[in-house]
Parts: structure tokens; C-alpha cells; sequence
């Protein structure tokens, strides 16, 4: 897989890519996501950065250069680096894998998620845009087998397997509209409240139906530190 | 509360609005949407609408105020549209009805609704995303005590409130970017078919666990229904 370090402000951090482009990555991401793709100009950048125009351009020889880099980048990579985050084991656990691997991927770079998830309505490229949900197919099918294969092991009831897929995708997916770094919770620790809520079920043992097992050590210990937050 | 009457374009069709006010808003709320605010010039909207520029600044002043109509009137009628259809009874049936009306919402207003959520990141104007996240924590904190009711009723087990309703809104927020009108299942059989799911959790009664019971009867029909699409 491609190879991801963390860098301060949530850019993968590729083979070719100097400070200075993670810091124009990282910035334009965040200008993006805020003001728009329209709204965001090559000025806007570079002061942002602190660096002048004519540094700017001898990086990146446009706007929709640097667009590109961090709206698809981000989706490039989120597929490798979930796949590579869930291990053998219960089907059950590797889609709890999942949902912590994607949680990190969002809070490592979190700005390009953002960037990236704004364009959906609105990038001017349809080409891109193309590419970018096919890109995101690969993902949400990945998540189907692993769904289909928790029913296929028993784990879970014959549930609609593409409704399941977006049911979990959406906890995830709007974690950027609430999120905030601030508070204690970590986003792979709400990931992992939301995967005991979605498969254990709200309900009460004290309702008229049969009591919910409960969830797996670790989740339990983790959903208790964060209610508190 | 304020009389919804439903547009074939999906705008609230409020006392003073005119077809060609509607006309203009359901337009306007579609380029915006794709398009974004800066994006979207008056000259656009006018031929949408296949009317002169004229005309149109006889019925709004600048793009701003047409902007204002579509992004922050979508929020406005959500919380009192939700409200009315949550009837009494069981706790969790609230729940249920709570996000079987916001889906209803969202169909019927989808463009609007599209408009506004896109605004999130990028509207220009600070004093309207202030409003509109103040009525987006109404309906939040009305969603947040029916929770509560059901853990105080006991048909909840004791989860984190603000947690559980960032779940369930997610499954709804989401929607629009993967809800296709031309296929079978509507916005209120997929808000019937997530509500199961996170309320009966998807864990398999084959599991070790105990079984989860039957959801109610009318949600298994719906969720049959649209497994098939």
C-alpha cells in the first residue's frame, strides 16, 4: 500500500511530497473546505502559508492543481489504509475494525476530508467527480463483503446488506458536521460507541423483548470514558 | 405552526410565496446546491427560470436575499414539521416517527434541503450559519429528550443521549448524497428500515448473544419491501 505518515495538519504524507507541499496541501484544504473552491484563490494560499505567489506557483501551477491533490488524494488512500487496518478474526470485528480504521484516517486528515467531501455537489470537474465515486464504491463494497460475510459466519441477521453499508458509512461519514477536537472523545472511540449501538441495538434488556448481550470488553471501557466527556 | 403545503419542486410553500417566487427558490436552491453560492450568479437563476433578469429583481433584491429564503427557510420548518407528526405513545415509537417525518421532510424538500446542508462550510455569512446551527440545536435537543424519555421508560438501554441522537440524525443527514428518487424505497421506508436497525441492533440471534426480538410489524413489511430494490 502506499505509505502514510502523519503530518501536523492531516495530509498523507507522500514519497514526493516536500514540507512545503504538505503545508500548501494542508492550508488549501483548509481554505477549500471553508470558502469554496470559487471562493478560494492562488492569494488566499499563499498568504495563508506565508510564502509569496511566485513560491506558490513554483509548486503547484494552479488552483485546480492543488484542488485535485488534496479532494481525490484523500479518497485515494482511505481505501488502503482501512484495508490494511482490518485484521482476521470475526467477521463482526473486522466491520468494528473498519469503522475505527476510518475514524483515524478522518482524524489524521481530517482538513482533506473535508475539502473532499464539500466538492461532492459542487467540483466543476465531472471527470473528477467520476472518478472520485468510483473511488468511493470501492470502499463502501469492501465494507459490503465484510457485511455479507458477518451474515454468511451467522453474526448477523439478514439485515439488507447496501442499507446496512450506508447506515454505518453515514455515522462516519458526518462525523466532520459534529466533531470537535477539542473534546476528549477521539473519533476511533465514537467510532467504536457507534458499532456497539448499531450492533447490539439501543434497546433495553428491561423491554418486553430479549435483553442485548454486552458489548465486548474493550468497547464497553471505551463508550464509559467518553460519556462522560 | 407554519402550514406546509407541498410544491412540486419542494419548497415550502409559505403564505406570501407566489408560483414564481416558489419557482425561483426551487431553482435557485438547485444551483446553489451544485453550483455553490459563488458559483451561481443572478443571470443563472433567471434563465433556470426562463424568465428576465428583470423580472426576477422584482421579486428579490440581490442574490443574497433569495439565498437567505432557500438556506436558512429549509431549517426553520424542519423542527415544527418534525414536531406535529411525533404522536403520543411509546418512547422508541417516537423515535421512530421523529425520523420517519424528517425523511418525509427531506423528500419533500429535497433541493432546499440539499442547499442548506451544502452552506454548512461556505456561507459567507456568519450571522446566518449562527441561526441556522441554533435551529439545527433545537431539533437536535428535541430528538435528544425523546431519547432520554426512552431510557427513563426503560425501553432504551442506558446509552450516551447526545451520542445515540448523532447517530440516528447522521443516518438521516446523510441520505443526500446517496438517495436516488428514480429507485423503489422512499426517505420514510429508509428511516423506518435504519430506526430497526439501531433499535433492534443488527446482531444475529444464531450469536452467542440472545436473540434480538421482531421489529414491529409494519417496519418488517417496509424493510422486505426495499430489500428488493
Amino acid at each position: 500500500m502506499v505509505e502514510l505518515s502523519t503530518t501536523k495538519d492531516g495530509i498523507p504524507n507522500q514519497a514526493e511530497a516536500s514540507d512545503r507541499v504538505l503545508q500548501i496541501l494542508s492550508e488549501a484544504g483548509r481554505l477549500f473546505a471553508t470558502k469554496g473552491y470559487d471562493g478560494t484563490s492562488m492569494r488566499d494560499i499563499a498568504v495563508a502559508c506565508g510564502i509569496s505567489k511566485s513560491l506558490l506557483y513554483h509548486h503547484f501551477s494552479n488552483k485546480d492543481e492543488i484542488y485535485a491533490r488534496v479532494a481525490v488524494g484523500s479518497t485515494l488512500e482511505l481505501y488502503l489504509f482501512v484495508r490494511d487496518r482490518v485484521p482476521d478474526g470475526p467477521p463482526s470485528q473486522k466491520i468494528r475494525a473498519f469503522m475505527v480504521a476510518t475514524a483515524e484516517y478522518f482524524r489524521r486528515y481530517r482538513w482533506a476530508w473535508i475539502a473532499s467531501t464539500t466538492a461532492f455537489w459542487n467540483d466543476p470537474d465531472r471527470h473528477r467527480q467520476k472518478e472520485r465515486l468510483t473511488r468511493r464504491d470501492r470502499f463502501e463494497n469492501f465494507l459490503r463483503g465484510l457485511i455479507q460475510e458477518a451474515i454468511d459466519a451467522g453474526e448477523i441477521r439478514k439485515v439488507d446488506v447496501p442499507m446496512t453499508g450506508r447506515l454505518i458509512l453515514s455515522s462516519l461519514n458526518w462525523m466532520h458536521r459534529w466533531y470537535n477536537p477539542n473534546k476528549s472523545a477521539t473519533p476511533e472511540q465514537i467510532a467504536d460507541i457507534f458499532f456497539d449501538m448499531v450492533f447490539n441495538g439501543l434497546r433495553s434488556g428491561d423491554a418486553a423483548a430479549p435483553p442485548p448481550a454486552e458489548p465486548p470488553k474493550s468497547s464497553r471501557r471505551k463508550a464509559r470514558q467518553t460519556s462522560r466527556s
